[in-house]
């Protein structure tokens, strides 16, 4: 069915509107992969970062570039922000201003949940719609069905602008009006992100140090990782209910297998700083008389801020 | 078809042996699930620990209660053991060495590599048929199709066992003639599991400060973890190539999230000692000129004993 057959039978239901145009502040990998899926879905797209070239394969896909922030901010009603920090984003942003009243700002910035609700304060005294944003899959996935940005601010900004920001694609999610809750996860998510790449790059140093080449472990490593979503969910109920029964995995028995990696690690002149920290925080609820209850306990004494 | 056509049709093939005896010394949660696999494809199956107790639920179910180690090795031909670490091992293990000449034992307890191998030149020196295990599943996994337990060491003893240790279910890899090479791969495995769900408890720590419940974060980082399996497979390659192009996710990024993750931790007076160790070596790298390397080098400069 064509467009014209659809305005013959609904005369008085509107063809839909072209896609409006976005701007694009910042072209690091996620800013290009955000200026990519805007274009391929039909939108406008202005582009700008610091260092201009960033921009010449997204111009060669049909983006504009921008030679300033102002320039930039001027050719859109909708401007998305990814750089690499807030003091980033308020050192483009901010000389700009007075033009950006009546326009919106999106900001998919990583920062800390304190740092967006300051820039939401800012914007809203200035009259610029503001809604936060945290992107939570890797640049290879957005405008993709695995994408999965994250959303929190006013509701009505969010409204006006979720058609446009579905180009990002996957799944949007918008969590309240506290303009820091986008923020809020993304730091916890990147703290286990982290973390737990910290301890892949350990791990096949330590398979390294007894000729296990990195790629004979990864089949093992993968196996293990899979069965971690099941484990999480399982410490969330634990978590939340406040109990820690240790009945599968003990404190004590994680104590001891980490004294054995620790000392694994130092025995072959590996730095051993990470598993070492967490080892401590473990035998100190040991040595308090907790050996008996659950790993998922730690969330707790952590979260009691005793830490 | 009965085993009665099958003899009537085969008279030369003589029928499968019954299910030879097998002994677990040690029953924490590991112990007790490997018992119970035995069991259940019908060894005649004894147990012993040093807390008698720990045996009840298994007597109940068939399995036969030592009183001391040496009735317990006395039983069988083949004796499992999987208990805290190697210490307790050699001093359940070694008072009995006597009795376990011409028997074999499968010690399928965690600890470091060399301890294997030192535990499989002293069986060795005693005349005691000796294989090192790794479990790398979680008891609710063994006797089941997912369960995955590593082997090494001579493999004349893996080949006449391995029948036996296929109760314990799913898939029994066997890496060859070193001891210590499932240990390895058990130290390795152990350091990225520990070092991931100290991420997973600090995520929740840091998100109960935001006021977001352990189980609004869980289907997050459940999606987030499910995206590692391939990243993992990514890092493997790049630490065998030795090339680390930073053009997905540099240090400087990985050091950029960090910060942030570090800071708000300490805003809301959590712990950060286990990230910010992690993020010290990453910030060493991009200090030294790094900074547009991935994350991967991390592995490399561990490796090489700079650490």
């Amino acid at each position: 069915m064509t467009s014209n057959q659809l305005s013959e039978q609904r005369p008085d239901c509107p063809a839909d509107p072209p896609p409006p145009p976005v701007t694009v502040l910042g072209l690091g990998p996620m800013g290009q992969a955000l200026a990519d899926a805007f274009l391929r879905h039909g939108h406008p797209t202005t582009v700008w970062n610091r260092t201009a070239s960033r921009a010449d394969a997204l111009v060669d896909r049909g983006a504009t570039r921008a030679a300033t922030p102002l320039s930039a901010v001027d050719a859109s009603p909708l401007v998305v922000v990814c750089m690499l920090d807030y003091d980033v984003v308020r050192r483009v942003v901010c000389p700009v201003a007075p033009y950006l009243i009546g326009r919106t700002v999106v900001n998919l910035t990583a920062d800390a949940p304190e740092r967006a609700r300051e820039m939401a304060a800012w914007a809203a005294a200035r009259g610029i719609d503001y809604l936060d944003g945290a992107i939570m899959s890797p640049t290879t996935a957005i405008g993709g069905p695995d994408a999965l940005v994250l959303y929190s601010g006013t509701e009505r900004v969010h409204t006006a602008h979720r058609r446009t920001l579905q180009a990002l694609g996957g799944t949007g999610v918008y969590l309240g009006q506290d303009p820091g809750r986008a923020a809020a996860h993304d730091i916890a998510l990147l703290d286990l992100f982290w973390t737990a790449m910290s301890g892949v790059v350990h791990a096949f140093a330590l398979a390294d140090a007894e000729g296990i080449p990195a790629t004979s472990l990864a089949p093992f490593a993968q196996a293990g990782m899979r069965q971690l979503p099941d484990i999480v969910a399982g410490y969330a109920e634990r978590i939340v209910q406040g109990r820690h029964p240790g009945d599968r995995s003990s404190l004590r028995s994680a104590s001891a297998g980490m004294e054995h990696v620790v000392r694994a690690a130092r025995t072959r002149g590996l730095n051993a700083d990470v598993l070492d920290a967490a080892w401590r925080l473990v035998r100190r609820e040991v040595n308090a008389g907790h050996g008996d209850q659950g790993f998922s306990r730690l969330a707790k004494v952590l979260a009691a801020r005793t830490g």
